[in-house]
């Protein structure tokens, strides 16, 4: 997996400064990851001599980033390397999110423990922003005063939202089902911290790479909370697009004389295999936690759910198809709700797939974070932050 | 535009040797593009100190990759400065192409001048790949030879073929236009440069991006000779997908039920905007120069060849929804064969772009470098590897 590093901006000169800033940045994600280790172990890890580790080794100590915990493993022959962990009480990142039917935040630190977390049902549909902000905003103070107290410092904070993101910017575009426009998140959720806004999708699919077991570094994350999204990681970085707004797999028209879709378009695949299109097929009703009925009502062989799902399935593969033959991704990845019902999304899923195209290596995978994925893939982007450039972020 | 400068693989230390490396890049990126250039203005260009830069150019004209003009401007007050440029006697690219239709070679020296080229007409579609890349041999033997008579020493050959060619190797997996399969290019076309083979798409796109007017470093390259074919560019690099296979837009499906396709899907665009479909639809049989005659009778007003082309316009245009909503690139350049029908393809694929999704910020550009853009590409391609590190390449 490739750590996206701390890179001077292009077209500006390579200085000893920015050279010195990338090693420490290497020798904070291989201690984050692996520790612990001692100065010679991360020495091999990252290609460079002991006596330069240990001078940004001893750096990152003074910034109260990296942590001794001693002599290790005194039985062996030689002299005892001392054993390096990511601080326990050193900087965290802050994860929040705002679902359609939740809200939830924690705080994760350096070594990728989650050291607080709340999180509350509540229907956001229709809200408006100030006051679902406002609770929010309640939630992230009770994660961040609990690590305080367990000497963390907070260092930044990433809210995920069910909605289009404008790139570089904390304003949501569109978020259809909060019936959200233009909303700058930044005016409504006052914060000390360093801000990011990003859509869930796009969290989900950090989460994925960062976390996820054997998930490749180029693959094409399909999540479904309510509407349908999805998430292309490359070479192990997000491809945002030009305005932020790559990824919108659910407006991929799979019939362009289908059903007319509140997006202007026609046929898009939402209108077959989105929440709102399955429970019609399956004949069920409004109520809680719909996901889990579909899932309960196939697991016992509900005909007509089983039938809606296997329509799903087979609009999600027409689309995918295209998306695959663009993008040639090493696998798919199921992500949030949909990976609840990937087993009876997936045959007709995969059959439209394999005699479309040429499938991907690793085929198609169902996400074991499902929907925790958003919160975490926050966290941790504000936690990768610091190890991305420990200097400038955590120091 | 951002160039894409010598990298140390991910996850090797960075060092002085690498860094240097880099702004011997930055230099000869800089007098490549901008030159006749000082020292002082390469310093300012790539903000590195005047000292810095004169010890790097020094050793940029030892190597032969730069040349000085001598004084310039010798009426102005103070010391003039020597005026550097990339030499015309250094190494150079060459690029190569196979077409369906044709076969052609180039020689491009590093400061991006065509310094040799030569060209068949030659209906190679069914031919074996052996005498094909035979003569493709006499044509590069004959650029190079040339070249090489005014002092250019060919670094690297890079082949265009109109088919997908697996990721880092010179296979051409599937040429369906050509009936070519599993062919391996480097054992068929003897070289003793450094050889390159990609899809002429790729190519293509690359030569829009390096030499376009105005193209951004963001957008999805649309191509057609015989099939249809694309190619993205995020952030001025290629996508070029796990195997190399990224950019099919040709099998992206239009209609799900729509006709059988020979890629074993149903309903791809290829069915209803490629050649054959365009021409069958029109009423028009073989022959030589099918699109030139398209383009003919369009502009004379026939109604079966512009309602041919409408068609074709529009299936472009929901399987470009599709690609938009995925990548959100900032701009659709339309390329190859497709760019001299634009004006009669364009109306109808806009107007499915612009109901179906939010159109790209540039919206569709049409190519001004047509079909030359695959071996133009290829060359600089060749030309790239120098600037991207001559120390490695042009040494």
């Amino acid at each position: 997996m490739t750590a996206p590093l701390y890179e001077a901006r292009p077209g500006t000169p390579d200085t000893q400064q920015c050279m010195r800033r990338r090693n420490l940045s290497r020798v904070m994600h291989s201690v984050a990851a692996e520790g612990p280790l001692s100065r010679a172990a991360v020495a091999r890890h990252i290609g460079l001599t002991r006596a330069a580790v240990s001078t940004l080794v001893d750096e990152l100590i003074r910034l109260g980033l990296i942590e001794e915990l001693g002599p290790q493993r005194p039985g062996r022959v030689g002299r005892p390397g001392s054993a390096l962990v990511a601080s326990r009480r050193g900087p965290a990142g802050v994860g929040a999110e705002v679902g359609v039917d939740h809200l939830a935040a924690c705080v994760v630190d350096l070594s990728g423990e989650i050291r607080a977390r709340a999180e509350v049902r509540v229907a956001n549909r229709g809200r408006e922003p100030g006051p679902v902000l406002g609770e929010l905003a309640v939630l992230i103070r009770q994660v961040t005063d609990q690590a305080e107290q367990e000497g963390l410092r907070p260092s930044g904070l990433a809210v995920a939202v069910p909605g289009l993101v404008a790139r570089d910017t904390h304003t949501v575009v569109r978020a259809s089902n909060l019936d959200w426009h233009d909303t700058d998140i930044s005016a409504l959720l006052p914060t000390d911290l360093p801000l990011t806004v990003d859509n869930e999708a796009n969290f989900g699919a950090l989460a994925e790479l960062w976390l996820g077991n054997d998930t490749p570094a180029d693959f094409l994350h399909v999540s479904a909370e309510i509407g349908i999204g999805a998430a292309l990681v490359v070479d192990g970085r997000l491809l945002r697009g030009t305005r932020g707004f790559a990824g919108e797999l659910g407006h991929v028209p799979v019939r362009p004389e289908g059903p007319v879709c509140p997006c202007g378009g026609r046929g898009c695949v939402e209108q077959y295999a989105g929440e709102e299109a399955v429970l019609r097929a399956a004949g069920i009703g409004p109520g809680e936690d719909r996901v889990g009925l579909l899932a309960e009502r196939a697991a016992e062989g509900d005909k007509d759910v089983r039938r809606a799902l296997r329509g799903a399935g087979s609009a999600l593969g027409v689309a995918l198809t295209g998306a695959v033959n663009l993008l040639d991704p090493r696998a798919v990845v199921l992500g949030g709700a949909l990976s609840r019902l990937a087993p009876w999304l997936l045959p007709t899923l995969e059959r439209e797939l394999k005699r479309r195209t040429a499938t991907p290596a690793d085929g198609v995978m169902v996400s074991r974070l499902g929907p925790d994925g958003p919160l975490l893939g926050a966290a941790h982007s504000a936690v990768r932050a610091v190890l991305d450039d420990p200097v400038g972020v955590g120091g």
